[in-house]
């Protein structure tokens, strides 16, 4: 069986675009963007796209490739004192002149709707609900709850330990109640782990990684991979033979994508209530 | 064979006093102290005992039960601005009226040693060592390292998933390359996992939770639980027959609470030396 991100994040929009509509004023969401690479623009798009379907403002921010980490740092101030801007995220990749740790520390947490904050990732750690949560790993946690599929005193297995999805990831899961298993590419086996798990979910960007071998025929694979092979978009999993084994998996494209995007948009409406006091 | 915490920590100090001793001014380490119960001030006490013998200020902030939240506020405030106070912990418990939320935010997270601020949190999670870690997990991953213990693609099973110690432990593990598995209360057969761990570090406060029938001869038993039953000291592990079985494992007390306390020291160390401009 398939668990449809696509068709979970449409109901989601759908809920929100409400949510907009009934805010006095609308948010806004501001793309800072320096390195306008292909792939980049691809995704801008995507935001763009569905920013203007739901009633969000749509603001880019593009800055020369040779401005300056100090002149950098000066309009990301800016941006966390405009009113008119709730939240913004940095595209990456930045150019090789800019620090990128220094920079996401100028972000203010308030605005953070990509999670580059400290202050945003700590409060994951805790679970504490104050601060913003990751796309990705929210998109996950959303997907599976809409799905009625309780993690609590499940073991769930984590493949690998980014900081944007895997490690941000883990904790959600473990503050929810789940056992949660972090593997690495340096873990020995991980069938090991994958075998015994209720949930799999696979970040590795390793097509195919997630075989039927490894998992039992009643583990929830859910495919956080995106790689590359003769431009054609593949998961983690080798999904033909693990959705005929009857799994229920996400697809790649189509899985847990579209949530990313979604929970982006939501948490620009978050920062945006909260700027005005209404949440 | 027991892994001699009190030794190593011995160790530590020592080295920490030459450290000190080489310093231009000597660290200051505050304690903000509301209820003093017999429990607090014994563990006030140690600190004490190890700051004094390092060499490191010692400076007890005595409030009134009956202080207000925003009058508390302001003293920490006077905290963050004292260029004296190197760093500070707020001993708890706290009074009902004083929300320990709104309180921990307020801690500058420069002089954070108990780990409490946020962003702190954060950098543990993205192994940002820009921060401060908190005392215990830092105590634990100090132990390992003095010991030669590697965990790169070890299986470590932590039990459970406190803010203070599970959690942030997890974290660091994960970080430095380890396969974890954090266990909650709601696990449902913890020795599912303790049976095929390289590690357990146990964290739950249940007296005897780790027996040798749930771990092999060879897994490492890092003994992170107290509990007092009848005015004695426990630990989580069945001690006795752990050790009697051949393993590697902590004693409580002795393990890993004289290295909490180090740390502590150690933090007090590192935020005096960036005030300085000398780290």
């Amino acid at each position: 069986m398939i668990l449809d991100g696509k068709k979970i994040a449409a109901e989601i929009y759908s809920s929100l675009k409400i949510q907009v509509q009934e805010l006095p004023t609308p948010p806004t969401l501001g793309i800072v963007l320096i390195w306008s690479d292909p792939v980049s623009m691809r995704y801008i798009g995507q935001k763009e796209k569905w920013a203007k379907y739901l009633g969000i403002n749509f603001e880019l921010y593009k800055f020369p490739i040779d401005i300056s980490e100090e002149h950098l740092k000066q309009e990301i101030q800016n941006l966390n004192q405009n009113p008119k801007v709730s939240g913004y995220i940095i595209q990456f990749p930045l150019p090789k002149t800019i620090d990128l740790h220094s920079i996401t520390q100028e972000i203010s947490p308030l605005k953070d709707v990509d999670w580059f904050h400290p202050e945003n990732q700590g409060k994951t750690l805790i679970g504490d609900t104050s601060g913003l949560t990751a796309c990705t790993p929210a998109g996950v946690m959303e997907l599976l709850s809409t799905e009625n599929i309780d993690v609590v005193g499940k073991h769930v297995v984590v493949l690998w330990k980014s900081n944007i999805v895997g490690k941000p990831l883990t904790m959600l899961l473990i503050n929810a109640g789940a056992t949660v298993t972090s593997c690495n590419s340096k873990t020995s086996n991980i069938s090991t782990y994958t075998k015994h798990a209720d949930i799999v979910i696979s970040a590795t960007g390793i097509a195919g990684i997630i075989t039927k071998d490894i998992i039992q025929e009643s583990t929830i694979v859910i495919d956080v991979g995106f790689s590359l092979y003769d431009g054609v978009i593949m998961g983690d999993a080798n999904f033909t033979e693990i959705h005929e084994q009857g799994n229920l998996i996400t697809p790649v494209p189509g899985g847990v994508g579209p949530m990313t995007v979604a929970m982006l948009m939501k948490n620009t409406i978050t920062t945006h209530k909260r700027q005005l006091w209404i949440l």
